[in-house]
Protein backbone atom coordinates (compact mmCIF):
# COMPACT_ATOMS: atom_id res chain seq x y z
CA UNK A 1 0.00 0.00 0.00
CA UNK A 2 1.06 3.68 -0.75
CA UNK A 3 0.54 6.80 1.57
CA UNK A 4 -0.39 9.64 -0.76
CA UNK A 5 -0.62 13.23 0.64
CA UNK A 6 -2.84 16.11 -1.53
CA UNK A 7 -3.70 19.54 -1.62
CA UNK A 8 -6.85 20.66 -1.62
CA UNK A 9 -8.76 24.17 -3.01
CA UNK A 10 -12.24 24.51 -2.24
CA UNK A 11 -15.20 27.05 -2.37
CA UNK A 12 -17.35 25.93 0.76
CA UNK A 13 -20.14 27.42 -0.35
CA UNK A 14 -21.98 25.26 -2.30
CA UNK A 15 -21.28 21.81 0.82
CA UNK A 16 -21.98 21.38 3.94
CA UNK A 17 -18.41 21.47 5.11
CA UNK A 18 -15.75 19.42 4.91
CA UNK A 19 -17.11 16.20 6.45
CA UNK A 20 -19.17 13.58 4.71
CA UNK A 21 -22.79 13.47 5.84
CA UNK A 22 -26.15 11.33 5.14
CA UNK A 23 -28.13 14.22 3.84
CA UNK A 24 -25.99 16.65 2.06
CA UNK A 25 -22.99 17.20 -0.06
CA UNK A 26 -19.60 17.33 1.34
CA UNK A 27 -16.11 18.05 -0.19
CA UNK A 28 -14.75 15.21 1.55
CA UNK A 29 -17.19 12.98 -0.38
CA UNK A 30 -16.88 14.85 -3.93
CA UNK A 31 -12.99 13.92 -3.59
CA UNK A 32 -13.42 10.33 -2.80
CA UNK A 33 -15.76 9.74 -5.46
CA UNK A 34 -13.27 11.15 -7.96
CA UNK A 35 -10.20 9.46 -6.35
CA UNK A 36 -12.17 6.04 -6.17
CA UNK A 37 -13.11 6.58 -10.00
CA UNK A 38 -9.27 7.43 -11.00
CA UNK A 39 -8.20 4.51 -8.37
CA UNK A 40 -11.07 1.94 -9.58
CA UNK A 41 -11.24 1.23 -5.69
CA UNK A 42 -12.85 3.16 -2.80
CA UNK A 43 -10.65 5.70 -1.46
CA UNK A 44 -10.97 7.17 1.66
CA UNK A 45 -9.63 10.43 3.03
CA UNK A 46 -8.13 12.39 6.08
CA UNK A 47 -7.61 15.84 5.98
CA UNK A 48 -5.65 17.98 7.94
CA UNK A 49 -8.64 20.38 9.74
CA UNK A 50 -12.15 19.65 8.86
CA UNK A 51 -13.91 22.62 7.86
CA UNK A 52 -17.56 23.98 8.52
CA UNK A 53 -20.56 24.79 5.40
CA UNK A 54 -19.69 27.55 3.47
CA UNK A 55 -15.80 27.55 4.68
CA UNK A 56 -13.03 27.92 2.07
CA UNK A 57 -9.79 26.36 1.75
CA UNK A 58 -6.49 27.36 0.14
CA UNK A 59 -4.15 25.00 1.19
CA UNK A 60 -6.42 22.14 2.87
CA UNK A 61 -3.99 18.53 3.02
CA UNK A 62 -5.29 14.99 3.03
CA UNK A 63 -3.99 11.73 3.18
CA UNK A 64 -5.73 9.06 1.77
CA UNK A 65 -3.80 4.94 1.09
CA UNK A 66 -4.33 2.86 -2.00
CA UNK A 67 -2.80 -0.43 -3.62
CA UNK A 68 -2.66 1.18 -7.17
CA UNK A 69 -0.18 2.97 -8.86
CA UNK A 70 -0.65 5.97 -11.03
CA UNK A 71 1.33 8.87 -11.98
CA UNK A 72 1.25 12.29 -10.44
CA UNK A 73 -0.90 13.85 -13.65
CA UNK A 74 -3.84 11.11 -12.73
CA UNK A 75 -4.29 12.26 -9.09
CA UNK A 76 -3.96 15.76 -10.38
CA UNK A 77 -5.27 16.48 -13.40
CA UNK A 78 -7.36 13.28 -13.62
CA UNK A 79 -9.23 13.58 -10.84
CA UNK A 80 -10.07 17.52 -11.51
CA UNK A 81 -11.76 16.25 -14.79
CA UNK A 82 -14.11 14.23 -12.29
CA UNK A 83 -14.56 16.97 -9.99
CA UNK A 84 -17.20 19.80 -9.92
CA UNK A 85 -15.32 23.65 -10.56
CA UNK A 86 -15.57 24.48 -7.08
CA UNK A 87 -13.25 21.82 -5.74
CA UNK A 88 -9.69 21.54 -7.10
CA UNK A 89 -5.99 19.17 -6.60
CA UNK A 90 -3.46 21.33 -6.46
CA UNK A 91 -0.83 18.76 -5.85
CA UNK A 92 0.00 15.14 -4.80
CA UNK A 93 3.11 13.53 -2.98
CA UNK A 94 4.24 9.63 -1.92
CA UNK A 95 4.49 10.24 1.96
CA UNK A 96 6.10 7.71 4.58
CA UNK A 97 4.00 5.32 6.05
CA UNK A 98 4.16 7.12 9.39
CA UNK A 99 2.66 10.20 7.94
CA UNK A 100 -1.01 11.50 8.69
CA UNK A 101 -2.57 14.70 7.84
CA UNK A 102 -4.44 15.30 10.75
CA UNK A 103 -1.94 14.40 13.45
CA UNK A 104 1.47 15.01 11.88
CA UNK A 105 0.34 18.40 11.19
CA UNK A 106 2.02 21.13 14.09
CA UNK A 107 0.14 24.07 12.97
CA UNK A 108 -2.89 25.46 10.95
CA UNK A 109 -3.15 28.90 9.30
CA UNK A 110 -6.54 30.60 8.69
CA UNK A 111 -7.39 33.74 7.44
CA UNK A 112 -10.29 35.81 7.81
CA UNK A 113 -11.52 38.01 5.01
CA UNK A 114 -13.81 40.99 5.85
CA UNK A 115 -15.11 43.11 2.83
CA UNK A 116 -15.60 46.93 4.64
CA UNK A 117 -17.34 49.10 2.26
CA UNK A 118 -20.65 50.56 2.69
CA UNK A 119 -22.15 48.16 -0.16
CA UNK A 120 -21.56 44.51 -0.46
CA UNK A 121 -19.20 43.27 -3.51
CA UNK A 122 -21.29 41.37 -5.87
CA UNK A 123 -18.11 39.74 -7.61
CA UNK A 124 -17.27 38.72 -3.94
CA UNK A 125 -20.82 37.65 -2.65
CA UNK A 126 -20.65 34.27 -0.65
CA UNK A 127 -16.41 34.55 -0.32
CA UNK A 128 -16.62 37.74 1.93
CA UNK A 129 -18.24 39.01 5.15
CA UNK A 130 -19.44 42.24 4.48
CA UNK A 131 -19.43 44.95 7.04
CA UNK A 132 -20.33 48.24 5.93
CA UNK A 133 -19.38 50.29 9.27
CA UNK A 134 -16.10 51.27 9.09
CA UNK A 135 -13.81 48.79 11.00
CA UNK A 136 -10.89 50.51 13.14
CA UNK A 137 -7.93 47.76 12.23
CA UNK A 138 -5.40 49.08 14.36
CA UNK A 139 -7.59 48.82 17.41
CA UNK A 140 -8.81 45.02 16.51
CA UNK A 141 -5.02 44.15 15.91
CA UNK A 142 -3.85 45.41 19.51
CA UNK A 143 -6.69 44.09 21.12
CA UNK A 144 -5.81 40.41 19.39
CA UNK A 145 -2.80 40.32 20.70
CA UNK A 146 -4.36 39.68 24.19
CA UNK A 147 -4.80 36.01 23.03
CA UNK A 148 -1.28 35.16 21.91
CA UNK A 149 0.33 32.22 23.41
CA UNK A 150 -1.16 28.74 25.19
CA UNK A 151 -4.26 29.71 26.89
CA UNK A 152 -7.74 28.35 27.51
CA UNK A 153 -9.84 29.46 24.98
CA UNK A 154 -13.05 28.04 26.12
CA UNK A 155 -14.56 31.81 25.68
CA UNK A 156 -14.23 30.81 22.03
CA UNK A 157 -15.55 27.72 21.57
CA UNK A 158 -18.50 26.61 19.98
CA UNK A 159 -21.04 24.87 22.30
CA UNK A 160 -21.21 21.42 20.32
CA UNK A 161 -17.58 21.51 20.44
CA UNK A 162 -15.89 17.88 20.83
CA UNK A 163 -12.46 18.48 21.90
CA UNK A 164 -11.11 17.07 25.26
CA UNK A 165 -9.88 20.65 26.41
CA UNK A 166 -9.93 23.99 25.55
CA UNK A 167 -5.98 24.48 25.47
CA UNK A 168 -4.98 25.82 22.80
CA UNK A 169 -1.14 28.18 21.32
CA UNK A 170 -1.60 31.04 19.38
CA UNK A 171 1.54 31.22 17.26
CA UNK A 172 0.30 34.73 15.45
CA UNK A 173 -2.87 36.67 14.94
CA UNK A 174 -2.62 39.66 12.69
CA UNK A 175 -5.36 42.29 11.53
CA UNK A 176 -4.77 44.51 8.67
CA UNK A 177 -5.86 46.62 5.89
CA UNK A 178 -5.46 46.35 2.33
CA UNK A 179 -8.52 49.03 0.46
CA UNK A 180 -11.71 47.77 1.28
CA UNK A 181 -10.35 44.58 2.75
CA UNK A 182 -9.56 43.60 6.35
CA UNK A 183 -7.64 40.43 6.68
CA UNK A 184 -7.79 38.63 9.92
CA UNK A 185 -4.61 36.12 9.84
CA UNK A 186 -4.30 33.52 12.20
CA UNK A 187 -2.01 30.41 13.04
CA UNK A 188 -2.25 28.44 16.07
CA UNK A 189 -0.98 24.73 16.81
CA UNK A 190 -4.93 23.49 16.44
CA UNK A 191 -8.45 25.16 16.39
CA UNK A 192 -11.75 24.31 18.76
CA UNK A 193 -14.97 24.07 16.51
CA UNK A 194 -15.75 27.76 15.34
CA UNK A 195 -12.61 29.91 17.41
CA UNK A 196 -11.70 31.67 14.48
CA UNK A 197 -15.40 32.94 13.44
CA UNK A 198 -16.19 33.51 17.32
CA UNK A 199 -12.77 35.51 17.95
CA UNK A 200 -13.43 36.94 14.69
CA UNK A 201 -16.38 38.56 15.27
CA UNK A 202 -15.48 39.29 19.10
CA UNK A 203 -12.90 41.88 17.06
CA UNK A 204 -15.63 43.20 15.08
CA UNK A 205 -16.69 44.75 17.81
CA UNK A 206 -13.95 46.45 19.28
CA UNK A 207 -13.43 47.13 15.28
CA UNK A 208 -16.77 48.62 15.29
CA UNK A 209 -15.61 50.66 18.56
CA UNK A 210 -18.76 49.17 20.83
CA UNK A 211 -16.04 47.49 23.04
CA UNK A 212 -12.47 48.82 24.30
CA UNK A 213 -9.36 46.85 23.14
CA UNK A 214 -9.03 45.76 26.55
CA UNK A 215 -12.42 43.61 26.42
CA UNK A 216 -10.97 40.83 24.23
CA UNK A 217 -8.37 39.60 27.11
CA UNK A 218 -10.68 40.23 29.50
CA UNK A 219 -13.02 37.65 27.98
CA UNK A 220 -10.32 34.87 27.33
CA UNK A 221 -9.83 35.01 31.35
CA UNK A 222 -13.56 34.41 31.44
CA UNK A 223 -13.34 31.22 29.88
CA UNK A 224 -17.25 31.71 29.42
CA UNK A 225 -18.92 31.25 25.79
CA UNK A 226 -21.84 33.53 26.55
CA UNK A 227 -19.17 37.07 27.24
CA UNK A 228 -17.72 36.89 23.75
CA UNK A 229 -19.00 38.44 20.42
CA UNK A 230 -20.82 36.97 17.70
CA UNK A 231 -19.56 34.39 15.39
CA UNK A 232 -18.37 35.96 11.94
CA UNK A 233 -20.56 34.10 9.20
CA UNK A 234 -18.77 31.55 7.64
CA UNK A 235 -18.81 32.67 3.73
CA UNK A 236 -15.60 35.36 5.30
CA UNK A 237 -13.22 31.92 6.20
CA UNK A 238 -10.56 30.27 4.57
CA UNK A 239 -7.89 27.31 5.65
CA UNK A 240 -4.98 28.56 4.15
CA UNK A 241 -1.93 26.05 5.13
CA UNK A 242 -2.07 23.20 7.42
CA UNK A 243 2.12 23.47 8.52
CA UNK A 244 4.06 20.29 9.09
CA UNK A 245 7.47 19.16 10.15
CA UNK A 246 9.93 20.00 7.75
CA UNK A 247 11.20 16.45 6.89
CA UNK A 248 7.87 15.96 5.44
CA UNK A 249 9.00 18.64 2.70
CA UNK A 250 4.67 19.35 1.91
CA UNK A 251 4.47 22.48 -0.45
CA UNK A 252 2.63 25.31 1.29
CA UNK A 253 0.50 28.29 0.38
CA UNK A 254 2.69 31.63 0.55
CA UNK A 255 -0.08 34.08 1.01
CA UNK A 256 1.44 36.88 -1.19
CA UNK A 257 0.58 34.82 -4.32
CA UNK A 258 -2.76 37.18 -5.06
CA UNK A 259 -6.23 35.61 -5.18
CA UNK A 260 -7.56 37.66 -7.52
CA UNK A 261 -10.86 39.32 -6.82
CA UNK A 262 -12.43 42.59 -7.45
CA UNK B 1 -38.27 64.32 -14.32
CA UNK B 2 -34.73 63.50 -12.71
CA UNK B 3 -31.79 61.82 -14.51
CA UNK B 4 -30.03 59.82 -11.83
CA UNK B 5 -27.04 58.15 -13.15
CA UNK B 6 -25.76 54.54 -11.05
CA UNK B 7 -23.03 52.58 -10.81
CA UNK B 8 -23.15 48.80 -10.91
CA UNK B 9 -21.34 45.70 -9.77
CA UNK B 10 -22.20 42.56 -11.04
CA UNK B 11 -21.09 39.23 -11.73
CA UNK B 12 -22.19 37.41 -15.01
CA UNK B 13 -22.31 34.28 -14.46
CA UNK B 14 -26.04 34.07 -13.84
CA UNK B 15 -26.75 35.68 -16.77
CA UNK B 16 -27.27 36.43 -20.57
CA UNK B 17 -25.54 39.38 -20.16
CA UNK B 18 -26.51 42.80 -19.50
CA UNK B 19 -29.54 43.03 -22.01
CA UNK B 20 -33.20 42.56 -21.52
CA UNK B 21 -34.14 39.14 -23.11
CA UNK B 22 -37.22 37.68 -23.26
CA UNK B 23 -36.40 33.90 -22.29
CA UNK B 24 -33.32 34.43 -19.56
CA UNK B 25 -32.32 36.09 -17.07
CA UNK B 26 -30.64 39.44 -17.27
CA UNK B 27 -28.40 42.05 -15.29
CA UNK B 28 -30.82 44.77 -16.81
CA UNK B 29 -34.10 42.96 -16.21
CA UNK B 30 -32.82 42.30 -12.11
CA UNK B 31 -32.08 45.46 -11.53
CA UNK B 32 -35.60 47.54 -13.34
CA UNK B 33 -37.28 44.98 -11.51
CA UNK B 34 -35.61 46.35 -8.26
CA UNK B 35 -35.50 49.90 -9.09
CA UNK B 36 -39.65 50.01 -10.14
CA UNK B 37 -40.16 48.41 -6.83
CA UNK B 38 -38.03 51.14 -5.10
CA UNK B 39 -40.03 53.84 -7.39
CA UNK B 40 -43.59 52.07 -7.62
CA UNK B 41 -43.30 53.29 -11.10
CA UNK B 42 -41.75 51.47 -14.16
CA UNK B 43 -38.09 52.39 -14.13
CA UNK B 44 -36.14 51.60 -18.00
CA UNK B 45 -32.06 51.81 -17.93
CA UNK B 46 -29.19 52.80 -20.34
CA UNK B 47 -26.23 51.52 -19.93
CA UNK B 48 -22.79 52.38 -20.76
CA UNK B 49 -21.55 49.37 -22.65
CA UNK B 50 -23.84 45.99 -22.60
CA UNK B 51 -22.07 42.59 -21.82
CA UNK B 52 -22.10 39.55 -23.03
CA UNK B 53 -23.11 36.07 -20.91
CA UNK B 54 -20.93 35.54 -18.42
CA UNK B 55 -18.94 38.72 -18.29
CA UNK B 56 -18.68 40.30 -15.49
CA UNK B 57 -18.78 44.66 -14.41
CA UNK B 58 -17.13 46.32 -11.53
CA UNK B 59 -17.82 49.69 -12.79
CA UNK B 60 -20.65 49.65 -15.47
CA UNK B 61 -22.56 52.90 -15.34
CA UNK B 62 -26.07 53.40 -16.56
CA UNK B 63 -29.26 55.65 -15.75
CA UNK B 64 -32.57 56.40 -15.59
CA UNK B 65 -35.64 58.59 -15.69
CA UNK B 66 -38.28 58.88 -12.77
CA UNK B 67 -40.84 61.20 -11.32
CA UNK B 68 -40.61 60.13 -7.81
CA UNK B 69 -37.85 61.78 -5.13
CA UNK B 70 -36.44 59.30 -3.14
CA UNK B 71 -32.97 59.73 -1.10
CA UNK B 72 -29.49 58.45 -1.92
CA UNK B 73 -30.02 55.36 0.66
CA UNK B 74 -33.05 54.54 -1.49
CA UNK B 75 -31.66 53.96 -4.38
CA UNK B 76 -28.27 51.94 -3.57
CA UNK B 77 -29.41 50.32 0.02
CA UNK B 78 -33.41 50.02 -0.66
CA UNK B 79 -32.36 48.30 -4.17
CA UNK B 80 -30.04 46.11 -3.10
CA UNK B 81 -31.99 44.25 -0.87
CA UNK B 82 -34.57 43.40 -3.55
CA UNK B 83 -31.29 42.59 -5.80
CA UNK B 84 -30.03 39.00 -5.56
CA UNK B 85 -26.37 39.17 -4.32
CA UNK B 86 -24.11 38.79 -7.17
CA UNK B 87 -25.64 42.81 -8.60
CA UNK B 88 -25.47 45.44 -6.15
CA UNK B 89 -25.60 49.23 -7.04
CA UNK B 90 -22.91 51.04 -5.62
CA UNK B 91 -23.84 54.66 -5.85
CA UNK B 92 -26.60 56.73 -7.00
CA UNK B 93 -25.82 60.75 -8.69
CA UNK B 94 -28.75 63.27 -9.85
CA UNK B 95 -27.20 63.90 -13.60
CA UNK B 96 -27.84 67.35 -15.64
CA UNK B 97 -30.44 66.25 -18.53
CA UNK B 98 -27.99 66.05 -21.33
CA UNK B 99 -25.99 63.06 -19.76
CA UNK B 100 -26.61 59.80 -21.23
CA UNK B 101 -24.74 56.67 -19.80
CA UNK B 102 -24.05 55.15 -23.37
CA UNK B 103 -23.65 58.25 -25.75
CA UNK B 104 -21.66 60.83 -22.90
CA UNK B 105 -19.37 58.14 -22.09
CA UNK B 106 -15.80 59.60 -24.03
CA UNK B 107 -13.93 55.44 -23.16
CA UNK B 108 -14.13 52.48 -21.90
CA UNK B 109 -11.64 49.99 -19.38
CA UNK B 110 -11.97 46.17 -19.67
CA UNK B 111 -9.59 44.06 -17.55
CA UNK B 112 -8.89 40.19 -18.77
CA UNK B 113 -8.04 37.71 -16.09
CA UNK B 114 -6.01 34.78 -16.72
CA UNK B 115 -5.52 32.42 -14.39
CA UNK B 116 -1.95 30.93 -15.29
CA UNK B 117 -1.28 27.93 -13.23
CA UNK B 118 -1.08 24.10 -13.94
CA UNK B 119 -4.17 23.67 -11.86
CA UNK B 120 -7.34 26.04 -12.14
CA UNK B 121 -8.33 27.88 -8.65
CA UNK B 122 -11.65 26.33 -7.28
CA UNK B 123 -12.07 29.98 -5.71
CA UNK B 124 -12.12 31.65 -8.94
CA UNK B 125 -13.85 29.20 -10.86
CA UNK B 126 -16.33 31.26 -13.74
CA UNK B 127 -14.29 34.54 -12.45
CA UNK B 128 -10.85 33.90 -13.87
CA UNK B 129 -9.68 32.09 -17.57
CA UNK B 130 -7.75 29.24 -16.83
CA UNK B 131 -4.68 28.90 -19.00
CA UNK B 132 -2.45 25.82 -17.71
CA UNK B 133 0.37 26.45 -20.28
CA UNK B 134 3.48 29.39 -19.32
CA UNK B 135 2.50 32.51 -20.79
CA UNK B 136 5.18 35.20 -21.73
CA UNK B 137 3.43 38.45 -20.80
CA UNK B 138 6.43 40.10 -21.80
CA UNK B 139 5.81 39.20 -25.76
CA UNK B 140 2.17 39.26 -25.14
CA UNK B 141 2.70 42.85 -24.17
CA UNK B 142 4.81 43.61 -26.68
CA UNK B 143 2.65 42.68 -29.21
CA UNK B 144 -0.57 44.58 -27.71
CA UNK B 145 1.28 47.89 -28.44
CA UNK B 146 0.44 47.17 -32.06
CA UNK B 147 -3.03 47.84 -31.66
CA UNK B 148 -2.53 51.26 -30.37
CA UNK B 149 -3.84 54.44 -31.78
CA UNK B 150 -7.02 54.52 -34.26
CA UNK B 151 -7.09 51.27 -36.36
CA UNK B 152 -9.80 49.14 -38.20
CA UNK B 153 -10.21 46.55 -35.78
CA UNK B 154 -12.16 43.82 -38.31
CA UNK B 155 -10.33 41.46 -37.56
CA UNK B 156 -10.94 41.24 -33.70
CA UNK B 157 -14.85 41.71 -34.54
CA UNK B 158 -17.92 39.25 -33.68
CA UNK B 159 -19.19 38.52 -37.28
CA UNK B 160 -22.65 39.82 -35.79
CA UNK B 161 -21.14 43.25 -34.62
CA UNK B 162 -23.49 45.60 -35.62
CA UNK B 163 -21.31 48.73 -34.99
CA UNK B 164 -21.74 50.74 -38.36
CA UNK B 165 -18.23 51.06 -38.86
CA UNK B 166 -14.91 48.75 -37.16
CA UNK B 167 -12.80 52.00 -36.67
CA UNK B 168 -11.68 52.12 -33.12
CA UNK B 169 -9.16 54.01 -31.15
CA UNK B 170 -7.17 52.34 -28.27
CA UNK B 171 -5.76 54.16 -25.89
CA UNK B 172 -4.00 52.13 -23.72
CA UNK B 173 -3.21 48.29 -23.77
CA UNK B 174 -1.17 46.85 -21.38
CA UNK B 175 -0.08 42.97 -20.64
CA UNK B 176 1.22 42.06 -16.61
CA UNK B 177 1.53 39.30 -14.53
CA UNK B 178 1.08 39.24 -10.89
CA UNK B 179 1.71 35.68 -9.43
CA UNK B 180 -0.38 32.89 -11.42
CA UNK B 181 -2.49 36.37 -12.77
CA UNK B 182 -2.28 37.92 -15.80
CA UNK B 183 -4.24 41.14 -16.70
CA UNK B 184 -5.01 42.63 -20.00
CA UNK B 185 -5.85 46.31 -19.38
CA UNK B 186 -7.35 47.99 -22.31
CA UNK B 187 -8.77 51.53 -22.78
CA UNK B 188 -10.47 52.51 -25.57
CA UNK B 189 -13.33 55.34 -26.86
CA UNK B 190 -15.64 52.16 -27.39
CA UNK B 191 -15.40 48.34 -28.49
CA UNK B 192 -16.86 46.05 -31.40
CA UNK B 193 -18.61 42.96 -30.22
CA UNK B 194 -16.03 40.89 -28.83
CA UNK B 195 -13.41 42.97 -29.46
CA UNK B 196 -11.48 42.31 -26.15
CA UNK B 197 -12.08 38.56 -26.08
CA UNK B 198 -10.71 38.02 -29.92
CA UNK B 199 -7.57 40.80 -28.81
CA UNK B 200 -7.20 38.65 -25.96
CA UNK B 201 -7.31 35.39 -27.40
CA UNK B 202 -4.56 36.91 -29.83
CA UNK B 203 -2.29 37.92 -27.65
CA UNK B 204 -2.59 34.09 -25.97
CA UNK B 205 -1.35 32.31 -28.73
CA UNK B 206 1.48 34.84 -28.47
CA UNK B 207 1.86 34.15 -25.02
CA UNK B 208 2.12 30.33 -25.31
CA UNK B 209 4.24 31.19 -28.21
CA UNK B 210 2.57 29.57 -31.22
CA UNK B 211 2.87 33.01 -32.85
CA UNK B 212 5.17 35.41 -33.38
CA UNK B 213 5.25 38.99 -31.70
CA UNK B 214 4.65 40.46 -35.30
CA UNK B 215 1.66 38.56 -36.23
CA UNK B 216 -0.68 41.01 -33.95
CA UNK B 217 0.05 44.03 -35.95
CA UNK B 218 -0.10 41.77 -39.35
CA UNK B 219 -3.40 40.33 -38.56
CA UNK B 220 -4.81 43.71 -37.70
CA UNK B 221 -3.89 44.84 -41.00
CA UNK B 222 -5.48 41.88 -42.79
CA UNK B 223 -8.71 43.37 -41.27
CA UNK B 224 -10.17 39.67 -41.82
CA UNK B 225 -11.96 38.32 -38.28
CA UNK B 226 -11.29 34.26 -39.84
CA UNK B 227 -7.15 34.90 -39.61
CA UNK B 228 -7.16 35.85 -35.80
CA UNK B 229 -6.82 33.97 -32.97
CA UNK B 230 -9.82 32.36 -31.14
CA UNK B 231 -12.60 34.44 -28.58
CA UNK B 232 -10.82 33.89 -24.61
CA UNK B 233 -13.85 32.56 -22.49
CA UNK B 234 -16.23 35.65 -21.05
CA UNK B 235 -15.27 34.75 -17.89
CA UNK B 236 -11.98 36.30 -17.22
CA UNK B 237 -13.67 39.51 -18.56
CA UNK B 238 -14.38 42.83 -16.56
CA UNK B 239 -15.72 46.34 -17.44
CA UNK B 240 -14.13 47.90 -15.09
CA UNK B 241 -15.29 51.67 -15.89
CA UNK B 242 -16.91 54.12 -18.03
CA UNK B 243 -15.46 57.18 -18.67
CA UNK B 244 -17.22 60.37 -18.82
CA UNK B 245 -16.20 64.29 -19.51
CA UNK B 246 -14.85 65.45 -15.97
CA UNK B 247 -17.77 67.78 -15.40
CA UNK B 248 -20.02 65.21 -15.23
CA UNK B 249 -18.26 64.32 -11.57
CA UNK B 250 -18.60 60.51 -11.68
CA UNK B 251 -16.62 58.17 -9.18
CA UNK B 252 -14.85 55.86 -10.70
CA UNK B 253 -13.34 51.93 -9.84
CA UNK B 254 -9.53 52.56 -9.02
CA UNK B 255 -7.24 49.19 -10.42
CA UNK B 256 -5.40 49.13 -7.73
CA UNK B 257 -8.17 48.75 -5.03
CA UNK B 258 -8.90 45.47 -6.97
CA UNK B 259 -6.57 43.01 -5.69
CA UNK B 260 -7.41 40.88 -2.97
CA UNK B 261 -4.19 38.82 -1.47
CA UNK B 262 -5.67 35.98 -0.33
Amino acid sequence: MALLAIGIEYQGTAYCGWQHQKHCDSVQQQLEKALSYIADEPIGLNCAGRTDTGVHAIGQVAHFETAVNRPDKAWIQGVNTRLPSDIRVTWVKMMPEDFHARFSAIARQYRYVIFNRPVHSAILANRVTWENRPLDVEKMHIAAQGLLGENDFSSFRASGCQASHANRNVQSLQVSRQGNFVFVDIQANAFLHHMVRNIVGTLMEVGRLEKPVEWVLELLKKQDRTQAGMTAPAEGLYFVNALYPESFQLPQVVLDELLWQA
